[in-house]
C-alpha cells in the first residue's frame, strides 16, 4: 500500500500535485489523526493526510457512514479528496466530497489561518468560502482540518450485474432507472472491452459471453431488505427493457466483494497494459449514449482506441484512451485534437470536462472549451486574492 | 398573494432587498418562465422571478420533487432562495437550496454575463463559482436563470405531533432520532408560546394542554408505506423516552395540511403580535437544549421575550424577539447586546449566525462574530472582484 500511496500524493488523477516548476512539495502525511468522530452530532473532524478507507471504517464502527469512496479510497487522503472534489460510486445517491464538508482549517499561502465555515447543516452567513476551498487543488490554501457531517451507516445493500448486447443500450437503461424513481446507491457502466482488462489482472471469476458488450453494476442500500428486493425486481424489469442478458444477483458478501473489486480495479487494469491517458469526463446522465458513441467517433477519426467505464448514474464516464500500439508522433499530436473534440462535445451537451479527478496539469490547456474568458478571469482573480505572490501549486488549473 | 410577495420582495428574512442608500431597486418578477423541466435528465432550468409554490407544483405534475421550501413557498421568489441558501423544514433530509443548484446564468456588475458551473450532477473543473453565488445576497451578480436537479416525488408521507412537557426534553428528542438511524424528512420545534400565537393567527384546532411546553412535528416520507410505518414505531418509541405526552398522528389529509398550515404560520403569527426581531440561529444539532436556554438566559439578563421554534433536526432555531411592552429605549439599546451574547453563544456552540435567512442589512453588525479579520478581508476581496465599483446591493453583509 506504501507505494501506491506515494504515487497517489504525487500524481492524483490529473497531475495536481506534479511540481512542475520545482519547488516545495508538502505531503500531509503526518497529519493523520481522526481528531474526533461525533456521535451526538454525526459529525468528524480529522486531519488532511487520513486514508479515506481508515476514516470510513472508524465511523462505521459506529453505525455511521461517510459515503464518498474514490476507487483509490485504501490508498488517497482525504485532504486530497477535498482538494479535487472526488466522488465515486456513492456519489450518485450520497453526493461527492464537497456534499460532505461543513468546515476546513485552511493555511493560506500569506500564513493566515482561517475556518472557512460553521459545524452546521444549513448556513447562510457570507460567502461559501468552504466550497471554494473544496475543488481549489492546492492553488488557494492548505487544508489543515476538515469537519465533515456523517449520516446513519444503511445497514443492507443488494448487489447486481446487468450484461447488455449493446452499450449504448446499457446507457439509455441508466436513465430510465431514474426516471423510474429509483436511487440507487450506485449504477457503473463498464463496457467489453474494461471488462476483459480488468478479469486479467484480478482473480475473479465472471461469465461473460462474446455478445456481452457492456455491463451495468447496480447496488441499492437501506435498513429494509423485503424493499430493497422489490426495488431490484422493478429495476430489473427496467434493464430487460433495453435488451440485456440474465441479471446475475449477488448472492453472497464474497461475490459482491468480487464484483466490486472487479470495478474498482478497472482503471488499474488499463493502465497496467499500456501507456494511456485518462478523461473524467461528465454530461447530464440521459447523454451518456451520446457522449459514449462521440468518443467511439472521434476516436475513429484520430486512430486511437478507448476504453470507457465510470459513474453512468451520474453521467460520469472515464475515457482511458490507450497508446498500444500507437506511433509517439500521433499520440502526442492527434490525441490532443481528439480530446479537445471529447470536451468539446461534453460542453455542448452541457456537461464540463471533469467529473471527480480535477483539472490539475494534465486537463489545463482544455479550460478554455467550458470556461469563457469573463470565467476564467473571475478565477485567475479568486486565485490572486488568496495568493498574491503565487506561491501555492503554480501551473495548475488555469495558470 | 400580490401583498405578500411585495413585501417579500423589499424586505425577505434580514433586509437583504432594502435600498438603504437609495438607487435603483431591480425586480426580477417578470422573469417567471418555467424554461424548462427536463424529465429525461431530472433536471429544470427557471428564471428567478418563479414563486417557489409554483416551480414545485409544475415539477410535482410530472412525479418529481423540488425539496426546498421555505415557510413563504407561496410567495417567494427561487431568485431569493438561491440569493439567501433559502432552507425549510424538508432541508433536514434533503438540504437546501444550494443543494440543488447545478449552474446559473448571472448578469456581472460590469454588464459581462456567465454562466457559473455546467447541467453535471459532479463537477471538478474550476473553482465553484456556483456556490459563490448562491448565499451571495445580490452583492455578486443578477441571477437569470437557474439549473436546478430534481429528485423522484417521494410518494407516501407520514406526519405526527409530539407534545413535551419540557422543551430541552423536546431539544434531546431531536438528536436522539438522527443518532438512532432515523432520516426524517420534518423535524420541526416550535416552544409552547409559538403554538399559543399561531392558534390565535389560524383556524387550526388544537388540544393542547397547560403542561405541553413545547411540540415536535415529525415526518417521514418515502415510497414504502409499511416501512414509513414501522420507522413511526421506531420514532415514537424514542419519543416516550424524553417524557413526551401522547403523540398525534394526522390521520387524513386535512389534519397534515392542518398542522402544516399551522407550522408555517408562526413566523407570521408572532410578528402580527408585536414588533419584532427574528434571529436565524444554527449550531450543531446535540447542542440545541443549550442554546434554547441559553437563549432563555440572555433574554433574562437583558429584559426580552423571545418566542423559538424552527428546523430543530438541522439545529436551525429563529429565535423571535418581540417588543411587547418594553420600552424604545430599551429596544434599541439592550436588546442589540442580548442578541449579540446570543450569536456568540451560537459561534462558541461552533454554530453560526444565520442558518437560511441570510445577513443582508439586519445582521451586518453582527459579522465580527463568526469571521475574523482574515476571513472577512477574503469576502471583501471577492465582492470586489466581481463589483469593483461596488454597485450591487451596496451595504449589505459585510459592508
Amino acid at each position: 500500500m506504501e507505494v501506491m500511496r506515494r504515487r497517489i500524493i504525487f500524481l492524483g488523477l490529473s497531475g495536481g500535485a506534479l511540481p512542475i516548476f520545482g519547488g516545495i512539495v508538502l505531503s500531509t502525511e503526518r497529519l493523520n489523526r481522526i481528531i474526533e468522530i461525533d456521535e451526538r452530532n454525526l459529525q468528524a473532524t480529522v486531519e488532511p493526510g487520513v486514508i479515506n478507507q481508515i476514516f470510513r471504517d472508524a465511523v462505521e464502527e459506529k453505525g455511521l457512514f461517510y459515503p464518498p469512496d474514490p476507487a483509490s479510497r485504501g490508498s488517497c487522503f482525504l485532504g486530497g479528496n477535498l482538494a479535487e472534489n472526488a466522488g465515486g460510486p456513492k456519489a450518485v445517491k450520497y453526493g461527492t466530497t464537497k456534499d460532505y464538508v461543513l468546515n476546513c482549517e485552511v493555511v493560506l499561502p500569506t500564513g493566515e489561518i482561517i475556518w472557512t465555515g460553521a459545524n452546521v447543516l444549513k448556513n447562510s452567513t457570507g460567502y461559501n468560502l468552504t466550497q471554494l476551498i473544496v475543488g481549489s487543488e492546492g492553488t488557494l490554501g492548505i487544508i489543515t482540518k476538515i469537519v465533515f457531517r456523517l449520516i446513519p451507516l444503511p445497514t443492507q445493500n443488494l448487489l447486481m450485474l446487468v450484461p447488455f448486447f449493446s452499450p449504448e443500450k446499457a446507457c439509455e437503461a441508466v436513465s430510465a432507472v431514474f426516471r423510474a424513481g429509483f436511487t440507487p446507491s450506485a449504477m457503473e457502466f463498464m463496457e467489453r472491452d474494461a471488462i476483459d482488462f480488468v478479469l486479467k489482472f484480478v482473480d475473479v471469476k465472471l461469465a461473460v459471453k462474446d455478445e456481452h458488450k457492456a455491463h451495468l453494476l447496480i447496488e441499492v442500500d437501506g435498513h429494509d431488505l423485503d424493499a430493497l428486493f422489490k426495488d431490484c425486481e422493478k429495476i430489473t424489469e427496467i434493464m430487460y427493457e433495453f435488451e440485456c442478458d440474465e441479471v446475475l444477483f449477488a448472492d453472497t458478501a464474497q461475490q459482491k466483494n468480487d464484483l466490486w473489486r472487479m470495478r474498482r480495479a478497472v482503471g488499474e487494469a488499463v493502465k497496467s497494459h499500456s501507456i494511456y491517458k485518462e478523461e473524467d469526463t461528465v454530461v447530464p446522465r440521459a447523454e451518456l449514449p451520446v457522449l459514449l458513441r462521440g468518443v467511439k467517433e472521434i476516436g475513429a477519426k484520430y486512430g486511437f482506441k478507448s476504453v470507457c467505464y465510470g459513474h453512468a448514474g451520474d453521467g460520469n464516464l472515464h475515457v482511458n484512451i490507450i497508446k498500444d500500439t500507437m506511433s509517439d508522433s500521433d499520440w502526442e499530436n492527434k490525441v490532443p485534437l481528439g480530446i479537445r473534440e471529447i470536451f468539446e462535445l461534453c460542453v455542448k451537451l452541457k456537461g464540463t470536462i471533469s467529473g471527480e479527478h480535477g483539472i490539475g496539469f494534465v486537463q489545463k490547456s482544455y479550460m478554455d472549451i467550458p470556461f469563457d474568458a469573463s470565467t476564467l478571469a473571475l478565477q485567475k482573480g479568486i486565485k490572486s486574492l488568496f495568493d498574491p505572490k503565487g506561491v501555492l501549486n503554480p501551473g495548475k488549473m488555469f495558470e
